[in-house]
């Protein structure tokens, strides 16, 4: 039996390393033979991709550039750690995949829908998560929790402006395919955020259950 | 008036370092203004990419990544030196192009020639050279020229079926656009080989002035 991809998404802020612990706590609880994975990055080829394109010393990178970038960690990700993980049963939790790059180079670099979509094709092989969990927080609520984390990478360091882009973008993507993403209200204090995490994978189980 | 683009191509062993410099003096001495760079690379970014994919050390990186990381070196090239040098008047002079991608990550790698055209017209703006110069040398010539040269990155490390598959695609593409291409016989000593580049960029010259 296949394995399945759940992604983490959100803007910065959201709680997602967090959520991302409790996920995997409760998962492997539950004995699903987990891989926990992050994007950009994940393989050697993808954690060096990323430290080249979060360098906040790089100055100005080509929305284009951090596209590609951005696609070619995700390309060795899917290929050497995601498709053979899923194929023997392994479950895959991956803080962020595909819809990052519709929300943050999309949405917020202005690149358009229709080349993240082709990249997505061939690039990620089509590959959609099962469930995506968008923890959604406003902006100017994000931007004040991850000021106290320290000294913020290049996309980190963007103006507010972009980030309204994003989380729009991401919304839209949640409104588009409601069947796959669980929207969280990241505004609430970040035990009820991870608490509704947990819940809406124990729904999703329930649903995988129930439909086989 | 507008700079031109002109790109030095060829496999391992072909003499392109030593026609570049060749090339550049030349260029010089009639008092063009140039700009020299090369791919992957020329800008920090694309450095730091240029590192990363040539890493020897860095083990499988499957085709789709090893596309999408060049071009996303090439965008930045273009957008910060190319277009810029080439609108002011300056020439520019590069270490391999586009035309590299189609034979080493297309007809070496056997990423689709489709897939290379979509990328390159959104990620190098459909940039082409006024000039390529093709340094063409069998195999097993540039191979063991190459060999003498230290320890080979992770292209350089490929096996020469790799090898011959990139030269028929140099060779297909300088068939295809017999105007922008100059094949140079690169089995010829080195001497030979400069002097047979300079002039035909000199020819190159000349039919850019008949041409005004």
């Amino acid at each position: 039996m296949k394995g399945c991809l759940i992604s983490l998404e959100g803007g910065e802020g959201a709680g997602k390393s967090t959520v991302l612990e409790a996920l995997r706590a409760h998962l492997e609880c539950l004995g699903i033979k987990l891989l926990v994975t992050r994007e950009p990055g994940g393989t050697a080829l993808g954690e060096a991709i990323r430290s080249v394109v979060l360098d906040e010393q790089m100055g100005q990178v080509c929305a284009e550039s951090e596209l590609l970038l951005m696609f070619a960690a995700r390309a060795q990700l899917v290929r050497e750690l995601i498709m053979p993980a899923l194929d023997e049963g392994t479950w895959v939790l991956s803080d962020r995949f595909t819809d990052a790059s519709y929300a943050y180079q999309g949405g917020g670099r202005g690149q358009p829908e229709g080349r993240i979509a082709e990249l997505e094709a061939w690039a990620a092989s089509g590959i959609k998560p099962d469930l995506t969990l968008l923890l959604d927080v406003p902006v100017e609520i994000g931007l004040a929790r991850a000021q106290v984390r320290g000294v913020p990478d290049r996309i980190e360091s963007e103006q507010s402006g972009f980030f309204d882009r994003v989380r729009s973008a991401y919304r839209e993507r949640a409104g588009l395919e409601p069947s796959r993403f669980r929207i969280i209200d990241s505004s609430q204090d970040i035990d009820s955020v991870a608490a509704s995490a947990l819940a809406a994978v124990d729904e999703f189980m329930i649903r995988q259950r129930d439909s086989k």
